[in-house]
């Protein structure tokens, strides 16, 4: 085949407006500290104007993961919608200029680009408020074939399920991987997301992922057990491999046949942990698509996770290729 | 009078967009390390295009002074253009969210709203290529008098004297200002755009500026003397006061009767330059209009340039009123 893809990503190509705020800001309009709620164009212009000065800069999950695949040196597209405005060619610009594949024509008959509010609260904690606006407008449509067929990986990113052509598109895209022998990865994305789409977030799971991606949260939220003990038991073989995120505990790379622990790699100082299980997806693909064994999967996958959590903002800072190799 | 303000600027709106880059791409398309040079819209496309992934944020060389003023308790005010587009509204809500206040409405019939690509070598250089946009068509009809009556000083940002009906601004300005009985100040900005317009930036200096900041190279490209020294003695007397930065060697605040040496405050690690003189500008500035003594008003002037270099962009990081506190 040629030009082979290592993994092709379907998300939601978000901008993220990124501020500063206090705890008090987000409790006072009900804002849950660490989700992400969805808002309408309306409720995002006086979020906006209520924020303190931003800072912006091309985000949405599964964007952020082949970001740092293409920063591992990795090859990677991107499936998503921008609108023709500014904040579209910034997105375009930006994950094109990493060397991401991203054909996607603008709309210019749709909503504008959707953009992602994020809070950073002085624990580093990011709480984010996102108008999905042209990105919800993802649909089967969209699903470039052969896009799919040359990428080893195709990953999907849980928060698309909230817009319901895009479950289609998932379903789409996961067919065409499997008919080609490729791989289909899904991460949960966020506990709120998983409690909206339990049910079928199990259905996709068992019968059409084979990586899968959740923080702690998040797979206590898919099975509704007690703790995480039970939670590890219960994803054990439904997929060929379950990557378990724990924060500064490191993760769980969770087999039929075997469980391995992946440490945390040490941060000087915790600036912002947005993107955090975004780039850790990012450095296992890069690794599962080279052929690495788990643990040095999970290794790269730490060591992506602690770069972007020690600076603001969910892209690279540095060259991961060259991070990793020194590391 | 009500609503006293501090500072009021006219300057240009500008986003900015900043990207990495190493010395070959600059020195390959011929683009001067460290300098500003005005580049059309055209050009502005294809320079994005062979660009980094970049990250957004609100600039312009006056609106950051006065970003910063704000920062630190004062009460400022800004005139410039933005059009009626996303970076036009994302510069509006930046300044606004500070505090400062921006009347100007955004124009739907003219340039969209101006940007400023910036590369940042890894020597924390920053290069800077301006397509002024809406920024350049601030004139005459944009200067609110009763904004610059309220204001103890109204500032001028050099740069804008590349766009010909933002002198007539300026002047007309340092009429208002000065019938009122208030002070006037100018930044030279740029020792290219002294070269362009030396024979006004001096009638403008000598006839209508209490306040002259400047960099060493603009100093010394404005009355074109061998070296530092002399520039200082050419300068002395032609306005109040001169404040002459030089990087890490600190800066002189030069009056007809004294000379005060300011010592630059120490930085860990010294990550973008962006913005150092304008910060400086804004430190100094603050106390000025807060009657300081002068060696006082540029020991904030240091704390501020040294808050500002030691992170990517040109607007505070912190609380710049608490910074100033503790140190």
């Amino acid at each position: 085949m040629t030009n082979p893809l290592d993994v092709v990503a379907i998300g939601n190509a978000l901008v993220d407006v990124l501020a500063h705020s206090d705890d008090e800001f987000l409790t006072a309009r009900g804002i849950e500290k660490g989700s992400m709620r969805l808002i309408n164009a309306q409720q995002a212009e006086e979020l906006y104007g209520q924020m303190g000065p931003g800072v912006e800069c091309s985000g949405g999950s599964a964007a952020n993961t082949v970001a740092g695949i293409a920063s591992l040196g990795g090859k990677a597209g991107f499936i998503g919608k921008v609108a023709g405005d500014q904040l579209g060619k910034i997105f375009k610009h930006d994950i094109t200029a990493l060397g991401v594949e991203f054909n996607s024509a603008p709309t210019f008959d749709t909503s504008p680009t959707g953009r992602c509010l994020v809070f950073v609260t002085p624990d580093a904690q990011r709480t984010m408020q996102t108008f999905l606006g042209s990105a919800g407008e993802v649909s089967p449509a969209d699903v470039d074939a052969g896009l799919i067929q040359r990428a080893q990986v195709t990953y999907f990113e849980g928060y698309l399920f909230d817009a319901p052509p895009a479950k289609q598109a998932y379903l789409k895209a996961a067919e065409i991987a499997h008919a080609a022998g490729k791989k289909v990865s899904l991460t949960l994305s966020d506990k709120f997301c998983v409690d909206r789409h339990r049910a079928e977030f199990k259905d996709l799971v068992h019968g059409h992922i084979d990586v899968l991606f959740a923080n702690e949260l998040e797979i206590i939220a898919l099975y509704e057990t007690g703790g995480f003990d039970e939670a590890v038991a219960a994803v054990r073989g439904k997929c060929d491999i379950a990557v378990l995120t724990r924060s500064e505990k490191g993760a769980l790379i969770v087999t039929p046949e075997q469980t391995i622990e992946v440490k945390a790699q040490p941060v000087a100082k915790v600036e912002d942990t947005t993107g955090a299980g975004d780039l850790f997806a990012a450095g296992f693909l890069y690794g599962y698509t080279h052929g690495k064994p788990l643990a040095e999967c999970g290794r790269i996958a730490a060591i992506c996770a602690a770069e972007i959590i020690s600076h603001v903002g969910a892209r690279p800072d540095t060259n991961l290729a060259e991070l990793v190799a020194r590391t």
